[in-house]
């Protein structure tokens, strides 16, 4: 089982998989399945007894992991004070409306210009059934949920190196029907020319014949592939006598699909963290930091950016500058917490040894580019009736263009028009917020042909380039997986450190919750000896 | 393609091939298909010039296909009067909430006692992407959409005769992933033994292999199928080092999977009128009922039971009781449009001709049956994880067990208990209100361990009990289709019909409101010229 492991679960694996999808490096599924740390295993906060009475921890971050550090360890009796170098909680829960502003290292100052109700989650904007720890807090804090399509049999695959099928706008329902059709109806013609009986008994060919004729509905007499519903029709049935009983268009070729690659986009099961029922809060994923917010904002200093890191083995101090007045003040507490990406964390002047310090920079922080692009009209719904889902593409820096899977039908629409990776997302943040947004609609129009009039206003990120961030998550690799990060989850002395990175679940909200709840039971326990 | 045609927009030979599953006749597929007919092709009313002013039309059933032709033809000028039998209007698009009545045909009232906010849609439930009829109205009349999870790869599959897999809770990822893992490794090794040369290319057979790798997510080397990510882990990844990255969980055997039959429970795309994206109104079906009866409810007479059809050359004049005062009344118009379902209008005394009344009789209706029960407790979302979908099952007289798509984490919630079918709905429907709930009760806890104890109150239909509905919708055959269908299409002198009954989208309202768009027109073409 161990190979399997491995190519299942490290990311870099996982790009290496996709990239050979098409032949040309284009990372389809990698897009589809970012921050690969997959399932939630922790359902609820760490059950602690005792009272933290009297004890102070003071909490580097106001994003996921140090505001449930804040909250958890405020109803154990903690004294907690967070420390946010922002003017708003989240860390990289946001999301860009009216009035939003980022200014990326060195870039210029871009201010979301969308429609009121308009909105793009910039940073995670999926949830997954099984993270179980984010879904805690959306029910306790009562955020409301809604679905987010994130698995579209209508939404297009445009590849512009599919050979055969190359600058086509297909549909995924054609391309799994096609496939797996022509693929049964080939197993089924082994079956029956015997080509298989010294693997099979008799009776596991005729339940398997049975099966393929099901699976990919076959001819019961020639046992061939005609085409099938699932793929669409010619004419589409309605009213009337005409159009009467529609017809199921054509298959695409079995040569044709193979020399395209294009059956490669989809797979058997979706890779486990992309599988439905997949949710995002209504109104934004920044609801669920302002819920946190709500109950835990009276803790925190905003503008507060971290200096130093002095640590004893009796408390911790840490030196911090207002970063609207120019102030610097300390605090110390018996605890630290520091949820600070590593990315930002090995910037800051401490007196860690210097084991802690390489470790520290040993992970590398994920380049990653988004760009929400408002729509006057959504096209997508009304010429395609594409309803959310991605469109995926091999158009270099692009990879995905998403549809909102929120304000159904209405007149306006955010789309997502590119989600890019390492060097794309690096060549890409290079250029300015107007040429982004250019790029973005010059792929787009290839797709859509309505995509560049109906454009209204951009919003873009690259994370990397931005401030207290520097990249999108962590990025283990077996070597630092190995070495770096079992000595960053200790911490050292009273210091400890929690976030996304310090799970199996990087990129995800999910990682940053359950690791803070693995860390501040440590530091409960040890406050308790 | 005429075979492939017709296996696959007959419900008759639909469900014959469903009923192949599992070797014991459990109709799944079925009931995840009713309503066979697939996508509609028109996606607006019809572009109609001149006016209706002058002119009139009585309207007989107050359901989407009357409102529809009310609507449209009131907008053209002409004078509309509705009959409707009940109180209410909308038809079968109903929603069961706090005080519902209904009272079947010799049966007891049920008094709908869900709490506030609860509701069952036990008629229409989806609205797929491609019935932009339905979604036509949904749009123009601002109508809110939600997502209806309708595929859902962690709902169960439980099969009571599963074989060496019977009686097991499998999630519908395990099932997927494994069925095609072992096929994929099947395919994989015929081509590497060189089983496939005849057959295909070289170049074809190194881009199957290809392909087989990345659809079964087989070895590098040895061509297996040893698990996926997507059928789930042993032990889940989450923060910290332990637990580290997740494993997969060990496939299901391909002997087991082939003798279970299970196989045959998905194919390799939803049937057409089952891909997401689904929709259902936000706060019930109905909704949209009252969306048309917030603009024709000034021309609907409630509580009208249309008693006779008389018809002429010039007009037609109904007479309709008042079921609350028992008073008898007529109207006469220009034209009658009448959108009683069938097996209702069969009942009324018209003066059409023999052949014209003949095949009024030729089409059967669908015995249909639907549960909805209140749940205290959310148990599926919160013990399993499940957040929509159906849970399939073969258990008679069950078939689904389907979790409601709204309220997601809320504290109680209604699901579907059981959609059941022809004889199924037959048997189930003898049984009173609170039989037919223990039934439900009886079998939901063989799959769900707190389902007794979880449920609160239960509201169930059986459609073919239910006056002026007799059925759930129309079961056309190949030569009722043939010879009936025409000539109600048809029409005689002044009285057209309309309703799902008259389209190929029979069970689906985008049917009522694409009949209803079809001959309205007629009417106006009659009128004009």
């Amino acid at each position: 089982m161990k190979s399997a492991l491995n190519r299942s679960v490290t990311r870099r694996d996982f790009l290496y998989r996709a990239a050979a999808v098409g032949g040309t490096g284009f990372l389809l599924n990698a897009m589809n399945a970012w921050g690969m740390g997959i399932a939630s295993t922790m359902s609820g906060p760490p059950v602690l007894s005792g009272s933290g009475k009297g004890k102070s921890v003071v909490i580097l971050g106001a994003g996921l992991a140090g505001m449930t550090a804040a909250y958890e360890l405020n109803k154990l009796g903690y004294k907690v004070q967070v420390l946010e170098a922002r003017g708003f909680a989240g860390g990289r829960c946001q999301t860009a409306r009216k009035g939003f502003e980022l200014t990326e290292l060195g870039g210029e100052t871009q201010r979301c210009a969308f429609d009121a109700g308009q909105y793009i989650n910039h940073g995670p904007w999926r949830i997954p059934l099984h993270h179980q720890s984010t879904l805690h807090y959306t029910r306790t804090f009562e955020v409301p949920l809604e679905v987010m399509v994130n698995d579209n049999d209508h939404a297009f695959v445009y590849l512009e190196n599919g050979g055969p099928l190359a600058k086509q706008r297909l549909r995924p329902a054609q391309i799994k029907a096609d496939m797996r059709g022509h693929v049964a109806e080939l197993l089924a013609k082994s079956v029956q020319d015997h080509l298989l009986d010294r693997q099979l008994t008799d009776d596991d060919q005729r339940a398997l014949l049975d099966y393929l004729k099901h699976e990919g509905q076959l001819e019961a007499g020639d046992l061939r592939y005609k085409g099938r519903t699932g793929r669409g029709f010619a004419v589409n049935p309605g009213a009337g006598m005409n159009p009467g009983p529609g017809t199921p268009s054509d298959p695409l070729g079995f040569h044709d699909l193979l020399a395209s690659g294009v059956g490669k986009v989809y797979s058997a099961v979706q890779d486990y963290p992309m599988q439905n029922t997949m949710f995002q809060p209504v109104g934004g994923m920044d609801q669920i930091a302002k819920a946190f917010e709500k109950r835990v904002g009276r803790h925190i200093r905003y503008h507060a950016e971290v200096r130093t890191i002095r640590h004893g083995d009796n408390n911790v101090t840490v030196a911090w500058k207002d970063t609207q007045t120019g102030k610097e003040s300390t605090v110390t507490a018996d605890y630290c917490l520091c949820t600070l990406p590593l990315s930002t964390l090995r910037m800051v002047d401490t007196d860690f040894s210097d084991g802690f310090k390489n470790a520290i920079k040993a992970v590398a922080y994920a380049p990653v580019g988004k760009i929400g692009l408002q729509m006057k009209r959504r096209f997508w719904e009304e010429d395609d009736h594409i309803y959310g889902g991605h469109v995926l593409t091999d158009i270099k820096g692009i990879n995905t263009i998403s549809l909102p899977s929120t304000s159904w039908q209405k007149k306006k629409g955010v789309l997502l028009g590119y989600y890019n990776y390492q060097t794309d997302a690096i060549a890409v943040s290079a250029l300015s917020p107007a040429e982004r947004a250019e790029f973005a609609l010059a792929a787009g129009e290839k797709i859509f042909p309505a995509y560049r009039d109906a454009f209204d206003s951009a919003f873009s990120v690259a994370w990397h380039r931005v401030q207290y961030n520097l990249g999108g998550w962590a990025e283990w690799n077996d070597d630092s997986r190995k070495n770096a990060y079992p000595l960053l989850l200790e911490g050292e002395k009273r210091v400890l450190l929690a976030g996304e990175h310090l799970s199996y679940l990087t990129g995800w909200q999910a990682g940053a919750i359950e690791s803070a709840w693995q860390q501040l039971a440590r530091i409960h326990e040890r406050a308790m000896a």
